[in-house]
């Protein structure tokens, strides 16, 4: 069972995961490779069904086969068995690594990126992202669903056939609870969601905005941490991604699909993530805070600066990016 | 001149730099290279002092030429002269990208590692972090300085001849802000120092301790987030790291350069990062924070789940690494 461990002077918490300890010589030159391994067939191919763990739900189209899987991780960082355990250890807090890790195989094709799924195969990806949150929140001991997508070996993958993923957790990240706390804050002294104060003044000023349908936006963020990290976010004030009704999902696919391929075209990048910061599972609609998709192009390093202060230096001002990716044809 | 740009949702700075801008072009295959560039000469050695901004000090032994340099960062991110301009932009705030940005090169040698150099020439690079944090704090727009040092080209390293470098910045980091608040309330609630309890507890347990000097422990910390992070601390409270008496020095230094030369030997690792988390400058010695060295080996990817949790998930428990780290021939 693997443990979750909050550290006391910075109060993150991290999944120490002695199950699939590596013994410290495994870390020799480990996680260097460029490229994904071309050993043994594609797992997430049709044909390779009993490489991974027993499906969770599929698409079936009435002629047979699949149009998208969902399976548990055949590695899960956390376990869906048990109970939280809650203890401490002098200043530590430990509980054990109770959650749900699942991965959304997004076509039969071994596409390398969502943007090789037509919009209609991409709205089933989101609609199989919004079905995963509204079950798994009928389990009281998970409190919040991370959904994210790591594309290229640069930004975490393991496996190249396109997929999502989803890690639904026992507590609130610290990262999303400092978000959360924040707009509480500003929703306290001004009445309004942040969020949807910033959509408003971006799609006035239009400098950083990339695109812009009826219900949704793809803008640089003013404070961006990298070149062409890009948020989509609902115009209307929306907290929970999974409350997203059926009909905007086609909507969605169209805005999602468009962004990353111009950011494709933009810089040549094989490797990015993204992510759905969203509010946590099983509480009523929050009026302070607004769920967003992150995508973070990973084509710059971080150094010892970022990782010590948590703040970033970005050579591509967000208005240039956004320009660029406004002109780029896709 | 670069902008110091704050996120409204998550209260983190940036800095954009527009004066280095890259053309979004230029991203193309930017960052994906797993070597040095070979082009050219090394700038940091002998000889070819002219290739760096004018020195700003350094250590001369009287039978002539150098020990060690201090030098501008030829492409700072923060810049040096001018005022903070602080202002905002609807929800935004920003100020004008004022701080230091230096580069201590370490040794005349074209050593790779830290570990090439001599007890005494890690004390003295010891004791240059201290001076010019000492000299940088006589600047008042100035709150915080940050010494890291980047090995290898995974971990955002553009030199290979071993160096140093020191950002000071005029607002104190989310990420040190965050330590600095939760090691205050547990002074307010219990009347003592968090990581002087959290130094008593490991040293009593022993199972995450690596080594132990009269002044100083390295250490895996409880909630490590990377296989073989390691901390250093001094054992005795202190709060800032510039306030450490030059006695301590070289034992520091043999504690430094052992830690680092058993890390390099259990993985095989060309690429690490190392910070100092310390009190901010201008402030009275303080009663709640202990500053700590910080090494944080880049082995594994961080991943879409990481970047938007700011969560971890580490494969190797801290008791192991402690073990192995231990056991390892230096």
């Amino acid at each position: 069972m693997p443990e979750l461990r909050r550290d006391p002077v910075i109060g993150r918490w991290v999944i120490v995961s002695a199950d699939r300890a590596l013994r410290p010589v495994d870390m020799k030159g480990n996680g260097a490779s460029e490229s994904f391994s071309k050993e043994g067939p594609c797992v997430f191919c049709p044909g390779n069904e009993r490489y991974t763990p027993r499906e969770i739900m599929a698409l079936r189209p009435s002629g047979g086969g699949w149009r998208a899987r969902v399976v548990p991780n055949k590695f899960p960082a956390l376990m869906v068995e048990g109970d939280l355990g809650k203890r401490g250890d002098g200043l530590y807090d430990i509980m054990n690594g109770v959650g749900a890790h699942e991965v959304i195989i997004e076509t039969p094709r071994h596409e390398i990126s969502l943007t090789g799924l037509s919009e209609d195969e991409v709205r089933d990806v989101l609609w199989l992202y919004k079905m995963r949150m509204l079950d798994l929140r009928n389990d009281p001991r998970l409190v919040f669903a991370m959904v994210f997508k790591n594309v290229g070996v640069r930004a975490g993958a393991s496996q190249e056939h396109t997929h999502s993923q989803v890690i639904v957790t026992p507590i609130v990240p610290l990262r999303v609870q400092n978000e959360l706390e924040r707009c509480r804050a500003y929703f306290e002294y001004r009445d309004r969601c942040m969020l949807c104060d910033m959509v408003v003044q971006e799609l006035s000023s239009g400098v950083r905005v990339v695109l812009e349908t009826p219900n949704f936006v793809a803008l640089e963020p003013f404070a961006a941490r990298f070149p062409f990290e890009t948020h989509i976010l609902p115009k209307h004030h929306a907290s929970h991604y999974e409350r997203t009704e059926d009909g905007q999902l086609p909507e969605l696919a169209r805005v999602l699909r468009s962004t990353l391929g111009r950011i494709e075209r933009a810089v040549d990048c094989a490797s990015y993530n993204y992510l759905i910061h969203t509010s946590p599972l099983n509480v009523a609609p929050l009026a302070h805070y607004h769920w967003h998709f992150e995508i973070i192009p990973r084509i710059i390093r971080t150094a010892g600066f970022e990782w010590g202060t948590g703040f970033y230096i970005n050579p591509v001002p967000p208005e240039h990016a956004a320009q660029y990716l406004r002109e780029v044809k896709v």
